[in-house]
Protein backbone atom coordinates (compact mmCIF):
# COMPACT_ATOMS: atom_id res chain seq x y z
CA UNK A 1 0.00 0.00 0.00
CA UNK A 2 1.41 3.25 -0.88
CA UNK A 3 1.12 6.35 0.43
CA UNK A 4 -1.91 9.15 -0.57
CA UNK A 5 -0.63 11.60 -3.68
CA UNK A 6 -2.55 14.75 -2.11
CA UNK A 7 -1.48 18.27 -3.40
CA UNK A 8 0.01 18.69 -0.10
CA UNK A 9 1.74 15.20 1.01
CA UNK A 10 3.25 15.07 -2.33
CA UNK A 11 6.75 15.82 -1.79
CA UNK A 12 8.22 18.57 -4.57
CA UNK A 13 12.03 19.31 -2.90
CA UNK A 14 14.15 16.51 -2.67
CA UNK A 15 12.01 13.91 -4.35
CA UNK A 16 14.45 11.19 -4.72
CA UNK A 17 14.28 11.27 -0.85
CA UNK A 18 10.42 10.52 -0.67
CA UNK A 19 9.27 7.41 0.44
CA UNK A 20 6.28 5.97 -0.99
CA UNK A 21 5.56 3.03 0.94
CA UNK A 22 2.91 2.91 4.15
CA UNK A 23 5.73 0.25 5.97
CA UNK A 24 7.88 3.11 5.84
CA UNK A 25 5.73 5.51 7.52
CA UNK A 26 4.79 2.99 10.09
CA UNK A 27 8.92 2.55 10.93
CA UNK A 28 9.49 6.20 11.51
CA UNK A 29 6.40 6.57 13.29
CA UNK A 30 7.34 3.84 15.33
CA UNK A 31 10.67 4.73 15.73
CA UNK A 32 10.04 8.40 17.10
CA UNK A 33 9.52 8.78 20.88
CA UNK A 34 7.74 12.57 20.25
CA UNK A 35 6.21 14.47 17.56
CA UNK A 36 6.12 17.88 16.70
CA UNK A 37 1.78 18.88 16.47
CA UNK A 38 0.95 22.43 14.31
CA UNK A 39 -2.04 23.64 14.71
CA UNK A 40 -3.44 27.33 13.49
CA UNK A 41 -4.42 29.54 16.18
CA UNK A 42 -5.81 32.91 15.33
CA UNK A 43 -4.07 32.99 12.16
CA UNK A 44 -0.70 31.98 12.99
CA UNK A 45 0.78 28.70 13.18
CA UNK A 46 1.98 27.36 17.11
CA UNK A 47 4.08 23.93 16.93
CA UNK A 48 4.42 22.17 20.01
CA UNK A 49 6.04 18.37 21.15
CA UNK A 50 4.13 15.74 22.38
CA UNK A 51 3.73 12.18 22.70
CA UNK A 52 2.05 9.72 20.50
CA UNK A 53 1.65 6.06 19.64
CA UNK A 54 0.51 4.50 16.72
CA UNK A 55 -2.61 2.33 16.58
CA UNK A 56 -2.89 0.63 12.38
CA UNK A 57 -3.51 3.87 10.59
CA UNK A 58 -4.53 5.70 13.39
CA UNK A 59 -2.31 8.48 15.31
CA UNK A 60 -3.31 9.25 18.70
CA UNK A 61 -1.77 12.31 20.25
CA UNK A 62 -1.89 12.83 24.00
CA UNK A 63 -2.78 16.25 25.35
CA UNK A 64 -0.83 16.88 28.48
CA UNK A 65 1.68 18.87 27.30
CA UNK A 66 -0.22 21.30 24.82
CA UNK A 67 -3.38 21.67 26.29
CA UNK A 68 -4.03 24.97 24.42
CA UNK A 69 -3.09 23.67 21.02
CA UNK A 70 -5.19 20.47 21.59
CA UNK A 71 -8.10 23.16 22.81
CA UNK A 72 -7.90 24.50 19.68
CA UNK A 73 -8.01 21.01 17.99
CA UNK A 74 -11.00 19.87 19.71
CA UNK A 75 -13.51 20.54 17.13
CA UNK A 76 -11.89 18.69 14.61
CA UNK A 77 -9.53 21.09 12.97
CA UNK A 78 -6.79 20.89 10.62
CA UNK A 79 -3.36 19.85 12.07
CA UNK A 80 -0.15 18.49 10.59
CA UNK A 81 2.31 16.07 12.65
CA UNK A 82 5.89 15.83 12.45
CA UNK A 83 8.36 12.97 13.19
CA UNK A 84 11.84 13.08 12.97
CA UNK A 85 15.08 11.12 13.92
CA UNK A 86 18.43 11.89 13.06
CA UNK A 87 20.96 9.62 11.85
CA UNK A 88 23.90 11.43 11.56
CA UNK A 89 26.06 14.36 10.30
CA UNK A 90 26.99 14.63 6.66
CA UNK A 91 29.89 16.32 5.80
CA UNK A 92 30.43 17.30 2.22
CA UNK A 93 33.70 18.46 0.33
CA UNK A 94 31.90 21.66 0.02
CA UNK A 95 29.56 23.79 1.97
CA UNK A 96 26.53 23.23 -0.08
CA UNK A 97 26.31 19.52 -0.28
CA UNK A 98 26.85 19.31 3.65
CA UNK A 99 23.34 17.32 5.03
CA UNK A 100 22.03 14.89 7.40
CA UNK A 101 20.98 11.86 7.33
CA UNK A 102 17.42 11.68 8.60
CA UNK A 103 13.85 9.95 8.56
CA UNK A 104 11.13 11.93 8.40
CA UNK A 105 7.35 11.50 8.49
CA UNK A 106 4.68 14.31 7.87
CA UNK A 107 1.30 13.51 8.56
CA UNK A 108 -1.74 16.08 7.31
CA UNK A 109 -5.36 15.70 8.54
CA UNK A 110 -8.43 16.27 10.85
CA UNK A 111 -7.50 16.04 14.48
CA UNK A 112 -10.53 14.63 16.55
CA UNK A 113 -11.18 14.23 20.42
CA UNK A 114 -11.39 10.44 21.48
CA UNK A 115 -14.16 11.11 24.34
CA UNK A 116 -15.53 7.72 24.41
CA UNK A 117 -14.15 6.57 27.40
CA UNK A 118 -13.83 2.81 25.87
CA UNK A 119 -11.79 4.35 23.02
CA UNK A 120 -9.78 7.06 25.61
CA UNK A 121 -8.64 3.87 27.51
CA UNK A 122 -7.42 1.96 24.44
CA UNK A 123 -5.88 5.34 23.35
CA UNK A 124 -4.14 5.85 26.46
CA UNK A 125 -2.82 2.07 26.69
CA UNK A 126 -1.14 2.47 22.65
CA UNK A 127 0.36 5.63 23.76
CA UNK A 128 1.26 4.47 26.99
CA UNK A 129 3.07 1.54 25.44
CA UNK A 130 4.42 3.41 22.73
CA UNK A 131 6.77 6.06 24.99
CA UNK A 132 7.22 3.36 28.48
CA UNK A 133 6.16 -0.04 26.56
CA UNK A 134 5.68 -2.90 28.99
CA UNK A 135 3.85 -0.10 31.79
CA UNK A 136 -0.37 -0.59 30.76
CA UNK A 137 0.01 -4.17 32.39
CA UNK A 138 2.89 -2.91 35.92
CA UNK A 139 1.75 0.26 36.73
CA UNK A 140 -1.79 1.40 38.34
CA UNK A 141 -4.00 2.36 36.01
CA UNK A 142 -6.16 5.90 35.30
CA UNK A 143 -8.73 6.53 37.64
CA UNK A 144 -11.88 8.25 36.20
CA UNK A 145 -10.72 11.59 37.45
CA UNK A 146 -7.35 10.97 35.51
CA UNK A 147 -8.99 10.06 32.44
CA UNK A 148 -11.32 13.09 32.43
CA UNK A 149 -7.73 15.29 32.74
CA UNK A 150 -6.87 13.97 29.93
CA UNK A 151 -6.89 15.09 26.30
CA UNK A 152 -6.17 12.64 23.55
CA UNK A 153 -6.72 13.62 19.74
CA UNK A 154 -7.01 10.58 16.95
CA UNK A 155 -5.67 11.78 13.63
CA UNK A 156 -5.66 9.50 10.85
CA UNK A 157 -3.18 8.43 8.40
CA UNK A 158 -3.95 8.71 5.10
CA UNK A 159 -2.25 11.70 4.04
CA UNK A 160 1.71 11.61 5.06
CA UNK A 161 4.70 11.83 3.14
CA UNK A 162 7.80 10.11 4.41
CA UNK A 163 11.45 11.23 3.28
CA UNK A 164 14.57 9.36 4.22
CA UNK A 165 18.05 10.45 3.31
CA UNK A 166 20.60 7.89 3.93
CA UNK A 167 24.63 7.23 3.05
CA UNK A 168 27.47 9.55 2.12
CA UNK A 169 27.89 13.01 1.07
CA UNK A 170 26.29 13.71 -2.44
CA UNK A 171 29.52 15.66 -3.55
CA UNK A 172 29.88 17.12 -7.37
CA UNK A 173 32.27 15.12 -9.36
CA UNK A 174 34.25 17.76 -9.51
CA UNK A 175 34.62 18.40 -6.11
CA UNK A 176 35.64 14.41 -5.96
CA UNK A 177 37.80 14.86 -8.22
CA UNK A 178 39.81 18.38 -6.91
CA UNK A 179 38.76 18.56 -3.14
CA UNK A 180 41.49 17.10 -0.47
CA UNK A 181 39.02 17.68 2.24
CA UNK A 182 37.88 14.50 4.37
CA UNK A 183 34.18 13.94 3.32
CA UNK A 184 31.80 11.30 5.46
CA UNK A 185 29.19 11.05 7.88
CA UNK A 186 29.72 10.88 11.67
CA UNK A 187 26.58 8.34 12.61
CA UNK A 188 24.00 10.03 15.51
CA UNK A 189 23.34 7.21 18.07
CA UNK A 190 20.63 7.43 20.55
CA UNK A 191 20.61 5.00 23.04
CA UNK A 192 19.49 4.67 26.99
CA UNK A 193 21.41 5.08 29.99
CA UNK A 194 21.89 3.61 33.11
CA UNK A 195 18.18 3.82 35.03
CA UNK A 196 18.17 6.32 37.70
CA UNK A 197 15.43 4.93 40.56
CA UNK A 198 13.46 6.91 42.27
CA UNK A 199 14.85 8.30 45.78
CA UNK A 200 11.50 7.93 47.38
CA UNK A 201 11.65 4.20 46.31
CA UNK A 202 12.14 1.27 49.07
CA UNK A 203 14.99 -0.33 48.73
CA UNK A 204 13.74 -3.79 47.80
CA UNK A 205 11.99 -2.82 44.63
CA UNK A 206 12.88 -4.65 41.30
CA UNK A 207 13.83 -2.97 38.24
CA UNK A 208 11.42 -4.48 35.99
CA UNK A 209 12.66 -6.40 32.46
CA UNK A 210 10.32 -3.71 30.73
CA UNK A 211 13.12 -1.15 32.00
CA UNK A 212 16.04 -2.97 32.35
CA UNK A 213 15.51 -4.46 28.69
CA UNK A 214 14.49 -2.30 26.73
CA UNK A 215 16.96 -0.84 23.70
CA UNK B 1 17.25 38.68 30.40
CA UNK B 2 13.70 37.39 30.41
CA UNK B 3 11.68 35.73 27.69
CA UNK B 4 8.60 37.55 26.72
CA UNK B 5 5.42 37.53 28.00
CA UNK B 6 3.09 37.76 25.57
CA UNK B 7 -0.13 35.69 25.58
CA UNK B 8 1.16 32.72 23.08
CA UNK B 9 4.15 32.78 24.54
CA UNK B 10 3.19 32.62 27.66
CA UNK B 11 3.04 28.55 29.21
CA UNK B 12 -0.34 27.76 30.26
CA UNK B 13 -0.26 24.66 31.31
CA UNK B 14 2.33 22.87 33.59
CA UNK B 15 3.86 26.23 34.65
CA UNK B 16 6.34 24.73 37.12
CA UNK B 17 8.13 23.64 33.90
CA UNK B 18 8.69 27.07 32.16
CA UNK B 19 11.95 28.90 32.33
CA UNK B 20 12.34 32.68 32.00
CA UNK B 21 15.92 33.19 31.32
CA UNK B 22 17.03 33.81 28.15
CA UNK B 23 20.22 31.67 28.42
CA UNK B 24 18.13 28.75 29.04
CA UNK B 25 16.54 29.66 25.60
CA UNK B 26 20.23 30.00 23.71
CA UNK B 27 21.11 26.69 25.87
CA UNK B 28 18.30 24.89 24.25
CA UNK B 29 18.63 26.50 20.63
CA UNK B 30 22.48 25.78 20.92
CA UNK B 31 22.15 22.06 21.72
CA UNK B 32 19.52 20.89 19.43
CA UNK B 33 20.55 19.88 15.76
CA UNK B 34 16.89 20.53 13.92
CA UNK B 35 13.96 22.67 14.57
CA UNK B 36 10.24 21.93 13.05
CA UNK B 37 8.99 25.28 11.68
CA UNK B 38 5.14 25.69 11.55
CA UNK B 39 3.81 27.99 8.97
CA UNK B 40 0.23 28.35 7.14
CA UNK B 41 -0.74 27.31 4.03
CA UNK B 42 -4.31 28.05 2.62
CA UNK B 43 -5.50 28.17 6.28
CA UNK B 44 -3.58 24.86 7.00
CA UNK B 45 -0.91 24.12 9.31
CA UNK B 46 1.99 22.71 7.78
CA UNK B 47 5.41 21.55 9.95
CA UNK B 48 8.72 20.44 8.34
CA UNK B 49 12.00 19.82 10.11
CA UNK B 50 15.09 21.86 9.08
CA UNK B 51 18.45 23.28 9.91
CA UNK B 52 18.80 26.03 11.86
CA UNK B 53 21.71 28.28 13.85
CA UNK B 54 21.82 31.22 16.02
CA UNK B 55 23.36 34.52 16.34
CA UNK B 56 22.80 36.22 19.08
CA UNK B 57 18.81 36.54 18.98
CA UNK B 58 18.33 35.94 15.29
CA UNK B 59 17.50 32.41 14.56
CA UNK B 60 18.48 31.66 11.05
CA UNK B 61 16.59 28.63 8.96
CA UNK B 62 17.62 26.79 6.31
CA UNK B 63 15.35 26.39 3.29
CA UNK B 64 16.64 23.07 1.51
CA UNK B 65 14.00 20.71 3.26
CA UNK B 66 11.27 22.92 3.57
CA UNK B 67 10.90 25.02 -0.32
CA UNK B 68 7.18 25.15 -0.30
CA UNK B 69 7.29 26.11 3.66
CA UNK B 70 9.94 28.44 2.95
CA UNK B 71 8.30 30.09 0.12
CA UNK B 72 5.42 30.77 1.79
CA UNK B 73 7.27 32.86 4.39
CA UNK B 74 9.02 34.67 1.85
CA UNK B 75 6.61 37.43 2.57
CA UNK B 76 7.45 37.39 6.33
CA UNK B 77 4.64 35.40 7.17
CA UNK B 78 4.40 34.09 10.73
CA UNK B 79 5.74 31.26 11.92
CA UNK B 80 6.15 28.82 14.86
CA UNK B 81 9.80 27.08 15.27
CA UNK B 82 10.45 24.18 17.90
CA UNK B 83 13.63 22.72 18.81
CA UNK B 84 12.84 19.65 21.40
CA UNK B 85 15.44 17.85 23.24
CA UNK B 86 14.54 14.27 24.58
CA UNK B 87 16.19 13.75 27.93
CA UNK B 88 14.69 10.63 29.42
CA UNK B 89 11.53 8.39 30.08
CA UNK B 90 9.88 9.11 33.05
CA UNK B 91 8.56 5.65 34.83
CA UNK B 92 6.10 6.31 37.63
CA UNK B 93 4.27 4.56 39.69
CA UNK B 94 0.75 5.71 37.98
CA UNK B 95 0.24 5.82 34.37
CA UNK B 96 -1.06 9.03 34.84
CA UNK B 97 2.19 10.27 35.97
CA UNK B 98 4.46 8.68 33.20
CA UNK B 99 5.87 11.27 31.44
CA UNK B 100 9.45 12.64 29.74
CA UNK B 101 12.19 14.52 30.44
CA UNK B 102 13.15 16.99 28.05
CA UNK B 103 14.29 20.66 27.22
CA UNK B 104 11.93 22.56 24.26
CA UNK B 105 11.86 25.79 23.32
CA UNK B 106 9.20 27.33 21.08
CA UNK B 107 9.24 30.58 18.88
CA UNK B 108 6.91 32.82 17.86
CA UNK B 109 7.45 35.54 15.19
CA UNK B 110 7.78 36.86 11.27
CA UNK B 111 9.98 35.29 9.27
CA UNK B 112 11.73 37.11 6.48
CA UNK B 113 14.17 36.23 3.78
CA UNK B 114 17.55 36.90 3.83
CA UNK B 115 18.36 38.04 0.16
CA UNK B 116 21.17 40.53 0.77
CA UNK B 117 24.75 38.78 -0.36
CA UNK B 118 26.89 39.47 2.37
CA UNK B 119 24.31 38.99 5.48
CA UNK B 120 23.59 35.43 3.51
CA UNK B 121 26.81 34.14 3.15
CA UNK B 122 26.69 35.44 7.55
CA UNK B 123 23.85 33.58 8.16
CA UNK B 124 25.13 30.20 6.15
CA UNK B 125 28.36 30.20 8.23
CA UNK B 126 26.09 30.26 11.49
CA UNK B 127 24.29 27.52 9.97
CA UNK B 128 26.98 25.62 8.64
CA UNK B 129 28.89 26.00 12.14
CA UNK B 130 25.74 25.08 13.68
CA UNK B 131 25.70 21.58 12.06
CA UNK B 132 28.94 20.80 11.67
CA UNK B 133 31.40 23.45 13.95
CA UNK B 134 34.72 23.46 12.05
CA UNK B 135 33.77 22.98 8.39
CA UNK B 136 33.22 26.53 7.19
CA UNK B 137 36.68 26.92 7.27
CA UNK B 138 37.50 23.89 5.85
CA UNK B 139 35.24 22.69 3.10
CA UNK B 140 34.68 24.20 -0.68
CA UNK B 141 33.61 27.96 -0.42
CA UNK B 142 29.82 28.16 -1.92
CA UNK B 143 29.53 29.49 -5.29
CA UNK B 144 27.47 32.16 -6.35
CA UNK B 145 24.85 29.64 -8.05
CA UNK B 146 25.30 27.81 -5.01
CA UNK B 147 24.26 30.59 -3.11
CA UNK B 148 21.06 31.48 -4.82
CA UNK B 149 20.02 28.32 -4.77
CA UNK B 150 19.75 27.96 -1.07
CA UNK B 151 17.23 29.58 0.80
CA UNK B 152 17.48 31.43 4.31
CA UNK B 153 14.88 32.87 6.44
CA UNK B 154 15.49 34.77 9.70
CA UNK B 155 13.58 35.09 12.78
CA UNK B 156 13.93 37.42 15.82
CA UNK B 157 13.82 35.88 19.32
CA UNK B 158 12.18 37.99 20.72
CA UNK B 159 9.08 35.72 21.40
CA UNK B 160 10.31 32.45 22.58
CA UNK B 161 9.31 30.15 25.13
CA UNK B 162 11.34 27.22 27.16
CA UNK B 163 10.16 24.18 28.95
CA UNK B 164 12.12 21.89 30.81
CA UNK B 165 11.19 18.87 32.58
CA UNK B 166 13.80 17.00 34.70
CA UNK B 167 14.21 14.85 38.00
CA UNK B 168 12.34 11.57 38.97
CA UNK B 169 8.23 10.77 38.60
CA UNK B 170 6.10 13.27 40.38
CA UNK B 171 3.81 10.61 41.75
CA UNK B 172 1.04 11.13 44.33
CA UNK B 173 2.11 10.66 47.82
CA UNK B 174 -0.94 7.59 48.11
CA UNK B 175 0.82 5.63 44.96
CA UNK B 176 4.13 6.34 46.52
CA UNK B 177 2.65 4.75 50.21
CA UNK B 178 1.19 2.19 48.58
CA UNK B 179 2.80 1.08 45.20
CA UNK B 180 5.28 -1.63 44.70
CA UNK B 181 5.89 -1.09 41.43
CA UNK B 182 9.54 0.65 40.11
CA UNK B 183 9.95 4.64 39.13
CA UNK B 184 12.31 6.28 38.06
CA UNK B 185 13.81 7.31 34.68
CA UNK B 186 15.34 5.71 31.88
CA UNK B 187 18.20 8.38 30.59
CA UNK B 188 18.04 9.16 26.63
CA UNK B 189 21.58 9.42 25.69
CA UNK B 190 22.63 10.89 22.34
CA UNK B 191 26.18 10.73 20.88
CA UNK B 192 28.04 10.23 17.94
CA UNK B 193 29.35 7.08 16.30
CA UNK B 194 32.09 6.44 14.55
CA UNK B 195 32.94 8.90 11.49
CA UNK B 196 32.11 6.79 8.23
CA UNK B 197 34.67 8.07 5.05
CA UNK B 198 32.42 9.05 1.72
CA UNK B 199 33.57 5.77 -0.39
CA UNK B 200 34.93 8.24 -3.04
CA UNK B 201 37.81 9.17 -1.22
CA UNK B 202 41.18 8.71 -1.60
CA UNK B 203 42.96 6.88 0.79
CA UNK B 204 45.59 9.45 1.94
CA UNK B 205 42.34 11.88 3.58
CA UNK B 206 43.00 12.55 6.94
CA UNK B 207 40.14 12.45 9.43
CA UNK B 208 40.12 16.37 10.07
CA UNK B 209 40.12 16.68 14.18
CA UNK B 210 36.48 19.43 14.19
CA UNK B 211 35.12 15.84 13.13
CA UNK B 212 36.94 13.56 15.03
CA UNK B 213 36.68 15.67 18.04
CA UNK B 214 33.24 16.02 17.76
CA UNK B 215 31.19 15.57 21.11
Amino acid sequence: MTLSPTPRSTIKRGKKRAVTERSALHEVLDAGLVCHLAVVVDGAPVVLPTGYGRDGDTLYLHGSTGARTLREAEGGVPVSVAVTLLDGIVYARSLFNHSMNYRCAVVHGTAVPVLDPETKTHALKVLTEHLSPGSWDYARQPTARELAATAVLALDLTEASVKIRSGPPGDDDEDVAESTAWAGVLPIRTSYGEPEPCPRLTGDTALPEHVSGRR
